[in-house]
């Protein structure tokens, strides 16, 4: 597994990409077997595994490894050609982002104890990609010192999707870099829109920068059979599928980030660069550019081919994904999205209830279209 | 042309049917090449012309001419495979009812002058049908004694989507006729609400029970070019060619009947059968039963196989072209249809502006969709 890894340098930044989550409330785009990080969801040519390995790419150059599933390493390998296909690992199983973030830093723990490496998912947008890795160098420089860093978003409304970041004391030194005070959980709206009011709190957006040891010498303190077991595997690769299923599964959230904020051992540095989850279609009509449609009456904005789309009194998203005609007639906030074997048709309110259809589905034993 | 024309006794009755018209509102399940007679929107099995055959049959036997465009005449031999092939009467291009049914009449005038004929739309639904041959029969015993008979809906709701016909005094001798007072156009919802209120006024449905010649001796009086024209044509069909084209393009209302109810020459027969022209969507959804469905939530009628309908939190309709699975989610009165090139998503509340659709379609150079 190690063959090709490419060369570095003593201390170098490396990029770990979970890929995983089937993106269930992006159903029927998203599916288990073609996740949302293979599509390209923000219409820009590139799929959104695509993009962040462009993002990332100036600042790592080869220096990066893909976690994902057994079922999508011939995908992530055929997306991202320019990769060697041995920095695609397959997970044989989901096991939460911990095993998965800690097997690739177990992996280049053993080239280089002093890497520093960043972990980034393969589903998000990031609209200012130079702001992005000027965050990212900074955290970078501040994991060199030893401690877990995150990048924490700064709230451009007062979400209750995402879990926030309390800031401590500015660290000397860095230019905007904070102690993390503490790490909350998802708010209700009135405590979100404290948090915003406050000016002291960031979205979480589970970006880690730390130096591979520092990642698992904290999971050797909090987990030290899963930080054991993955090291095992990073020495002896054909140990993998012995060891994998055995994996305690938990995020790294909750494995190490919050054991060590409490220490005092975690860092955070702001950002501001557009970054979005594209967690449902809310999301994604949310960032989906509007149209410079001369017909009249369109509201609607298209992912996919406009040209197809007829749309009169009615806004919100159609996605097309076949080379059917889609016509919307007097709806709101509708979600139009046409595949091959399925469509779905709801609003942008109810963009949270789409997995319950795919629950739905799976009831009625149609697991084949989830 | 007559060759086949059944054997008939002196004064039978024999129904026309005209089958004509696109469904526009209907878009895309009926369309210019597969107009909304030849579909079965009743979810029965059998096609709206096919059932206007079934509800005939009984009254008529093979006594039945239906007059379509050329572009369905393949279709509608096809669907009545039943029915001589020469009963099924093209016409070169669409010149309005009067024309198509004064040729059918023209046809069965040469056989017997004293034959009745019927009239009677092949995309109309009737709950009733018994109910319904009842009603003609009294028509056909009224229109023996000359008079230009129409069949009047007792109306359920004060429509604004019919023309009204105001009963005049009784007619002795038969049980439920009324001369005409006259036909009035469609109304405004106060009007139409006083219309019902009085209890004077029918549903103009457009079906005329009248004597062969009856229907061409006042067709002679009003419009005598279009008289002579047809009665040439039904003399010697290989002038149907040349003939047709320069006919008046005319609806058999203004014709015929408004001209003859007011000269005191039109009988009203009212009925109740359960009548319904399934004009719009909104038609369609009130006529499609419930789901007896237990999948939860689950408030949408489906036309089509409803197990692969995943509903939620809906109501409305689905009509199901394809092989597809359709989800539906969180939409009030939605209207989705799924078809091979086409899907529409729209409401109930928009049913009439469903042709605006196909207007943009045609603009935008897709007339190969509509």
């Amino acid at each position: 597994m190690t063959a090709s890894i490419p060369a570095t340098h003593h201390g170098d930044l490396w990029a770990v990409v979970p890929a995983g989550g089937a993106g269930t409330r992006l159903w029927p785009l998203s599916r288990a077997g073609a996740p949302k990080f293979l599509h390209d969801l923000a219409g820009d040519g590139r799929t959104l595994l695509q993009a962040t390995y462009d993002r990332l790419q100036p600042l790592v150059g080869e220096r990066l490894l893909v976690v994902t599933g057994a079922a999508h390493q011939v995908a992530v390998r055929g997306q991202l050609a320019e990769l060697p296909a041995d920095q695609v690992i397959a997970e044989p199983s989901p096991r939460d982002s911990m095993a998965a973030i800690g097997l690739a830093a177990a992996i280049i723990e053993r080239q280089d104890p002093d890497a520093v490496i960043g972990s980034f998912a393969a589903d998000h947008v990031i609209a200012d990609p130079e702001a992005f890795r000027a965050c990212v160098t900074e955290a970078a420089a501040v994991a060199r010192t030893g401690l877990l860093v995150t990048l924490g978003i700064t709230p451009d409304s007062p979400s209750t999707g995402f879990g926030y970041i309390r800031l401590g004391e500015r660290l000397d030194g860095f230019p905007t870099a904070h102690a993390v005070d503490s790490f909350v959980e998802k708010p209700d709206a009135d405590t979100a829109q404290a948090y915003v009011d406050s000016g002291d709190y960031r979205w979480n957006a589970g970006m880690f920068v730390a130096r591979a040891s520092v990642v698992l010498d904290l999971l050797a303190e909090n987990h030290p059979d899963l930080a054991r077991d993955l090291r095992a595997i990073a020495a002896e690769p054909q140990q993998l599928d012995e060891l994998w299923d055995g994996l305690t599964k938990i995020a790294i959230d909750h494995a190490i980030a919050e054991p060590a904020a409490a220490a005092g051992k975690v860092a955070v540095v702001p950002g501001s660069f557009g970054w979005e989850d594209i967690g449902d279609f809310e999301a994604l009509t949310d960032l989906t550019p509007a149209q410079d449609s001369t017909r009249e009456g369109t509201g609607i904005k298209v992912l996919g081919d406009a040209a197809r789309v007829f749309a009169q009194q009615s806004s919100g998203l159609v996605v097309t994904g076949t080379e059917r005609t889609i016509a919307v007639l007097g709806l709101e906030n509708v979600v139009v999205v046409d595949t091959g074997d399925a469509v779905l048709v709801t609003t942008t309110e109810h963009a949270q209830d789409v997995k319950s259809i795919v629950e739905a589905l799976k009831a009625a034993g149609r697991a084949d279209l989830t």
